[in-house]
């Protein structure tokens, strides 16, 4: 094999490009077979082969700066900079990071998870390189479902005023996660079916200069006509009105167009955009056919493309609620940023094509819109990964929360996410959620107290209400056929107990309970108490165990700092319970790598062993509550 | 006064042209006299006189809804919706807000403050119309300098795709705050020079009509051309490209060709867009002259436009630090969101041109540009008002703090920020920076100790700092000609006590050394700290006072829901102190309204007697602490 030569991108300058060639098809048959056994991006990094093979021929990283959006495609780039022997670990706990990451490798120079970010870090790159009179190259790769976040065109605009010298590949699938929707992508479509513009425009070049008697004229206007005549041209005039050099559209599977536009684009002095088709699952069957499902997968076997069936999660329940909800109340509406498939809701929009809106990778739209629409007595639910939800939080702070209107935040991936790590941790919701006016917190115990909290955000008519569940499969709890209307703000005491009390928020009650079963035997009985809410907290029931002298152990699956466990010292402090014993079960205050959710629980201290040890802990000590 | 008979938008339906141009002069008159007693936005609203009454005129508000982005230049519509009485009161407590606000009229169909979000909400206004199958006009009013947000991009890219009935009315005065950046503010200025490429059009189609041998074949690329040949017209190709009809641009100070336009604008299917070209300051001769001055502004005399001379503000003693420094350290550099006035940092940028970044309303793309830069080595300082920090929380977590970068986060208006009032307030930053891992956290007692804490940030070389400081003038406290490097995670005992500790943290010891002053009139000592950390926390303080029996008093501005005092509950909870008693001083969990500080102050709790009478309130109490 040809690849296993390729350990830095220093072997690859030698290549020919046949060589290239092969080491495309290699690069494939590598990532088909070990992402078989270990899953990941598999759909989006079959796309970029060629592009990244490319990309490393002609610039020289890690001296030039290669930047990936979103960083899921960057798998290519792994293998190419001497990490291909480490691909079967990739994803697992204390293995190769499905994202770039600069610990791994000098060549990954900007750590990404998120999209739309590249441009903000290339730019940033580019200017200090100029302060600092260093010559090299500063390449962002970026999708075109990426490029319509905000923050991206924030940036273009940045970019192109200044005309720095940065290079942005625009990796154009035509897909972001879920197909791209919105105008720009219209706007793509556009470009990529401009080969028929250009040849009408050669048309017209040839048909005018066959008129000699208009000629002269003609040339004067022309010259009048110098920005004018480009938009004969169809194809980038939006990058090229921005300031970018427009170079494209191009067949991003072709090495040898690759090679030559990036080298036309090193040589461009100002901003160049070149515009590569790419075509996601590439040379994989399966993939190619449904790269939404082939986007982020799991293992699969090779010959079939069939994957293990898997099981029922809260997602699920969480889409069925909704069109259950849906079918009941007109009002209801959904919307979500780019993740119909991911956040479930691909059969609501079947059933109510009317009521889903898929805006895009555009967080801060998304809420803001649903804003729009809860002014007009709608029931918008704004589907969203917890991770995601950072990006939204302005919006949900001063166009949500201080008008006080009825959106309700389905917050998904909340809590630890596994295998996609510290980019995607569901970590700060609780907290930053928390210290912001008229907003409810909710966390159900299970997937059946999920659909009990859906129905009460749908009932609740006084602001913005939020529940967050996990990325995990369900309990198996037997399920209410009647759906219920909480009341706000009020605990369940699962079990009475002596001495000490529980208080878990959300799915992290599994561990409570278990942790509860494993005292019971040693002849411990905590009173365990599902919270429900974090906001607004059961004081009545805190009071009450501050004064019957209990102590508490709080559990929750996300930062320690400021979270539920926060809020519950809060209240007692602000009550005059001063002598309430509480320890607080949560994520400590780091940023938590990848892994298996079981592994990154066993790390962080989140398991049914380490909460009955931290509630043996507070057993033994000295009593002595102070009430207000 | 024509303008006094006008109390509702519906007498100015049956006025004449000319009468509206009476009007226009009248409100003018009222705004200049009115505003040079309370202060407030004079220049952005002189400058939508006329696009305000032509609104009024054209539609029906409110069941049309009109959507003001940012929503200080709202005040020609409150004059017009009978609130013209109640201007007097304008930006006071309790009295007429200086933003859209629902609660004082039905017209007032959104509210705003921050800028780019009225997009976002005319789409999802204009979505639950259709969905409900109503029949209304749906306009949102937004600057140029607002286009620049990315989240006004992401609703565009919906707004064009969905093509639905939206009309945007762009008001283009070349500015934001400041002077307007960006390659949309180039491409903007070309539209406004179409007039020349519209009339050279003509002449091209003129010409082409003229030769008839060519006619039939021209005719027959024309159809191929449908799309591009409107590109010879130039002006509006961006917004058509993404879906809008492009109307303009037109004067916006011309009401006959307003009125034209937003008629056409309301028969036209789908979106539209009117391009305004309004001059900020229009009428009153000082404002137009120094629109920037005159943006938002205190009193003034009318004739001079003279105002009083400001008193030097924490804000000014930033800005001359930061040239200090910049001046020692070639790594400082200077990001702003379209506030080089607003930080200070003017000054800066004409001493280091090169080392100012204004990159627009653009907070995302400010914060990761930053985090580009410190990727390189330089020390970015980015100057953000802490309630617009809220728009880069995604970028500060996963650009910033996840790669561990050194971002210095300078952030102004920290706390309660006046006659601004809750869209402005600057409640959270405290909480939602607290949660997120590496960070350190600062904030000076004084405008002293904010120059050694910038020094200290400057100096920091493991991951991002930030300190916050008020919209106030400063002390007047002496200053050390020395710069400080400050023990990060260290408070400052500045005054040994018993019984009860206060721990101050940030400007608010003003008050706490008060609050102390008056007690030891009374005979009591409390220990004064000024904790100029909350992340990291000085435990080894906090575990002293608990050790030795201290009450503890915490005083912060900002949100009391997971600020400062919440981190000291934690950390005295995690180290098994149980029995400390703490009371948190700081801002109640609802939303302050706009007022002078003196009086938001008042209204929370957060006064020099205030936090005597919560030390007062805890002394009595038995005492008990139990230690781990």
């Amino acid at each position: 094999m040809l690849l296993t030569t390729v350990n830095n991108p220093q072997d690859l300058k030698t290549c020919s490009l046949p060589q290239l060639y092969t080491l495309a098809g290699e690069i494939r048959q590598f990532l088909v077979e070990t992402l078989s056994k270990t899953g990941g991006h598999l759909a989006p990094n079959l796309g970029v082969v060629e592009l990244t093979l490319a990309l490393h021929y002609v610039f020289n990283s890690p001296e030039d700066k290669l930047i990936w959006d979103v960083g899921h495609q960057a798998y290519v780039h792994k293998i190419l900079t001497g990490r291909r022997e480490l691909f079967p670990t990739l994803r697992q706990y204390k293995g190769l990071c499905g994202f770039p990451k600069m610990s791994e490798s000098p060549h990954d120079v900007w750590e990404t998870g998120h999209s739309s970010t590249s441009l903000s870090a290339a730019m940033g790159m580019a200017t200090a390189r100029d302060l600092k009179k260093e010559k090299h190259h500063v390449v962002a790769i970026i999708g075109d479902g990426a490029l319509t976040g905000g923050m991206a065109f924030e940036a273009l605009n940045h970019i192109g005023h200044e005309r720095k010298n940065v290079i942005v590949v625009l990796n154009d699938n035509e897909m972001s996660i879920a197909p791209n929707v919105g105008a720009l992508h219209n706007y793509l479509g556009k470009l990529r079916s401009a080969e028929n513009y250009r040849n009408a425009k050669k048309e017209l070049e040839h048909l005018l200069k066959s008129i000699p008697a208009v000629g002269g004229r003609l040339a004067h206007l022309a010259e009048r006509f110098k920005d004018s005549l480009k938009y004969l041209l169809v194809s980038g005039v939006l990058f090229e009105e921005l300031g970018f050099t427009y170079i494209g559209p191009i067949d991003g599977h072709n090495l040898e167009l690759l090679l030559d536009s990036l080298k036309t684009a090193k040589q461009t002095k100002g901003p160049v955009l070149i515009h590569a088709i790419t075509k996601k699952g590439k040379g994989y069957a399966p993939a190619e056919a449904d790269s939404v499902k082939w986007h982020g997968i799991g293992t699969y076997k090779i010959e079939s493309g069939d994957t293990p069936k898997s099981a029922p999660t809260y997602t699920s329940v969480f889409a069925d609620t909704m069109i259950r909800l849906a079918e009941a109340d007109e009002r209801i509406v959904a919307v979500t940023p780019a993740m119909p498939a991911g956040s479930g809701l691909l059969k609501f929009g079947e059933r109510f094509p009317d009521r889903l809106f898929d805006v895009g990778i555009a967080e801060q739209h998304a809420c803001t819109f649903a804003a729009g629409l809860a002014t007009q007595g709608l029931k918008p639910v704004f589907a969203v990964y917890s991770t995601f939800l950072q990006r939204a939080y302005d919006q949900l702070i001063h166009d949500v929360a201080r008008q006080k209107l009825n959106v309700i935040f389905a917050v998904d991936r909340a809590g630890l996410v596994g295998a996609d790590g510290e980019t995607h941790q569901g970590m700060y919701d609780i907290a930053f959620m928390r210290t912001i006016p008229n907003m409810v917190i909710m966390a159900p115990k299970d997937e059946n107290e999920l659909r009990h909290m859906m129905n009460t955000a749908v009932a609740y008519e006084d602001g913005p209400i939020s529940f967050r569940y996990p990325r995990l499969a369900i309990r198996g709890v037997k399920m209410d056929e009647e759906l219920q209307v909480l009341p706000i703000g009020k605990a369940e005491v699962v079990r009475e107990g002596k001495n000490v009390a529980i208080l878990s928020f959300g799915h992290v009650f599994e561990l409570a309970e278990a942790a509860v079963e494993q005292l019971n035997r040693e002849g411990i009985q905590p009173m365990l108490v599902n919270a429900r809410f974090c906001k607004p907290l059961d004081e009545e029931l805190l009071f009450r165990l501050a004064r019957e002298g209990y102590d508490i152990v709080t559990v929750e699956e996300g930062a320690a700092m400021g979270g539920f466990g926060s809020a519950v010292l809060e209240c007692l402090a602000k009550a005059g319970f001063h002598g309430v014993r509480v320890d607080v079960v949560a994520v400590p205050d780091y940023f938590v790598e990848h892994g298996s959710v079981k592994e990154q629980r066993e790390e962080v201290g989140l398991t049914a062993d380490a909460i009955a040890a931290r509630v043996r802990a507070l057993l033994p000590m000295t009593r002595g509550v102070v009430e207000a």
